[in-house]
């Protein structure tokens, strides 16, 4: 067993995680969309239909394929749309419930111009994180793109929606409470100057730090947060998880230990981890802490332990000497993740659930 | 085309990258064994095997059982033997000359104790890099090593082999060629101590930027470099290539362009091009540059254009306004990579060959 790095998934954190999640959507009356980026795996999806979910947002046209091929009916692309993938769209079309996104009157007259099957579009709104979107003052193009789905048959206008990434760089609760509440803002700004010609059009809203800090959600109709179903130590760092709550570790094997170094190498690197880090003052750099495997899952973090380095396939933990010397090639470690969308990402085909 | 982010392969530029090297090697009287972790590809292998080139270097044992299945017969894992798959690697030593790296007594004994087929083991030295390997002051155990293998049937002690990872991060020329004495140096203090019991022990070094600025590299008896085959931006950062010598660019759908901002979004993030950046003063990030596609190959880097920031499927690309205007979604665009290594093993089953 383990003879390779795997990806463990603790079940039943994974399901709190899922029922937290759930249970404050419906509290706050929200739409709950979860977005499958993160783990794109049926088998967890699987877990998410049991819990009563059956809306998902996925980032690509290829997860929404695999997603649509596993039952999904009803999926967002939450990407700007990739004209050169309109066939595939036009196809997924037939047989789901199809929304995506648009951020310029050119793609939404493209995407008119070329389906041949009725798609719901949203309109990005950038909140000032300034990845993809139209920031809500350039009101002129939002007018053209709601104008171009007016005159279509095909595209049904469903509303706007975005993402707060810059939640993922604040410092705290309160910083990211107020950019959820800027984004709430914006979002209903527009929504009442459209809603009296589009009586159906909603606010779609996502981003793991908010949603989980958040005491309620209700100033949005839709949530699509993604990362909470196995968090990691990013969020952790956030503050929007405890190191309990991370459902996700990589079983890496030992390779060799360096009892002078304080440091042993382990069979894990960049393209199982990902390259992801948390960087710190004097070029202190975190690529994952370590934690001991049980039977039924894995320990709390080593103290004092953490993957300092990592290059293609080699990690590199440092650890105190009592408890290296605990350990001998042969061993297996598990690391929990910086970024377990990247890792999952890295790991597919490669994933153990523990029951 | 290009519908979604795709691997270009130059294959012009790839077999003189090839040639140079394998040329190089030949004049210094060197064994050549290219490290086959860069492309990870049957298809590129047999470019080499064309070339004539039959030993090779990998750094996993399922990349060994890999290339062992495409008809590689003579391969080194170096990567410290990962004792939990033992039995595999005894499957292969059956068919193929299969050569290990170990740096403990306790592995060597475990992998004597364990294997029932003959393997070649080298003894991996620590440059002062500090990754694997021990130093070569630890004179106390690699001789206990020593003795294990001849003590085993089954273990044939090859010599001492070293990755000099600290050229990476040197700065320059001259840096990078003192590492590189410095290796030779200790490498060979450790087979002249070793040569006259085992008259056929090597010294195995590699990293593609000794390789690929020293003039001659007679002072080893084997070179391993990998990333030359593709080079890339950080390559050519560190001076070991120029920036036409880059043989891959990653094709990019352009999904949304932002005239105000001077930056387009493609579709190629994270879970494409990888983390992996250069970073400079003021924050500035650089995750890849920027290329024209043409009809046989790419352009020189757009001036000014570079990839500044990625998540797991967008990417960000700051241009200058005159060259933004004339791109639209639905166009494709070409990223250099910064570590052609990991941006391969994300790509693969997705490489282009362009002839």
């Amino acid at each position: 067993m383990y003879s390779q790095p795997a990806l463990l998934i603790d079940k039943e954190k994974l399901i709190n995680n899922i029922s937290r999640m759930f249970q404050k959507a419906n509290q706050s009356n929200v739409i709950f969309r979860p977005h499958f980026k993160t783990h794109q795996s049926a088998e967890i999806g699987k877990i998410f239909r049991e819990k009563g979910i059956d809306k998902i947002t996925v980032s690509s046209v290829s997860m929404a394929e695999y997603f649509a091929n596993h039952g999904w009916k009803d999926i967002t692309i939450a990407f700007p749309v990739n004209l050169r993938e309109v066939i595939k769209i036009d196809d997924l079309a037939i047989n789901i419930s199809l929304n995506l996104l648009v951020d310029s009157s050119f793609s939404t007259e493209q995407l008119a111009g070329s389906l041949t099957n009725k798609v719901g579009v949203f309109i990005e709104i950038d909140n000032g994180y300034h990845r993809s979107g139209l920031l809500p003052e350039q009101i002129t193009e939002i007018e053209k793109i709601v104008k171009i789905t007016g005159q279509s048959e095909l595209l049904d206008f469903k509303g706007f929606l975005m993402h707060a990434g810059n939640t993922y760089n604040a410092k705290g609760k309160s910083e990211i409470l107020s950019i959820m509440d800027d984004a709430a803002l914006k979002l209903n700004v527009l929504k009442a100057k459209f809603i009296g010609r589009f009586p159906k059009i909603i606010t779609s809203y996502g981003d793991t730090p908010s949603c989980s800090m958040a005491d309620g959600l209700g100033v949005f109709d839709e949530i699509r947060p993604g990362n909470f179903v196995y968090y990691d130590v990013m969020q952790y760092h956030i503050g929007s998880c405890t190191l309990d709550d991370i459902a996700v570790a990589v079983a890496c094997p030992v390779v060799s230990v360096y009892p002078g170094r304080n440091e042993l190498i382990i069979y894990g690197g960049a393209v199982h981890l990902s390259k992801e880090f948390i960087a710190a003052d004097n070029d202190f750099k975190l690529f994952g802490y370590v934690v001991e495997l049980t039977k039924s899952g894995w320990s709390e973090p080593i103290p004092g332990a953490y993957v300092s380095s990592i290059s293609q396939e080699h990690g590199i933990v440092k650890m105190p000497k009592e408890k290296l010397d605990t350990f001998k090639p042969g061993d297996v470690i598990g690391v929990l993740p910086i970024h377990s969308c990247l890792t999952a990402d890295l790991m597919r085909g490669k994933q153990i659930i523990f029951d």
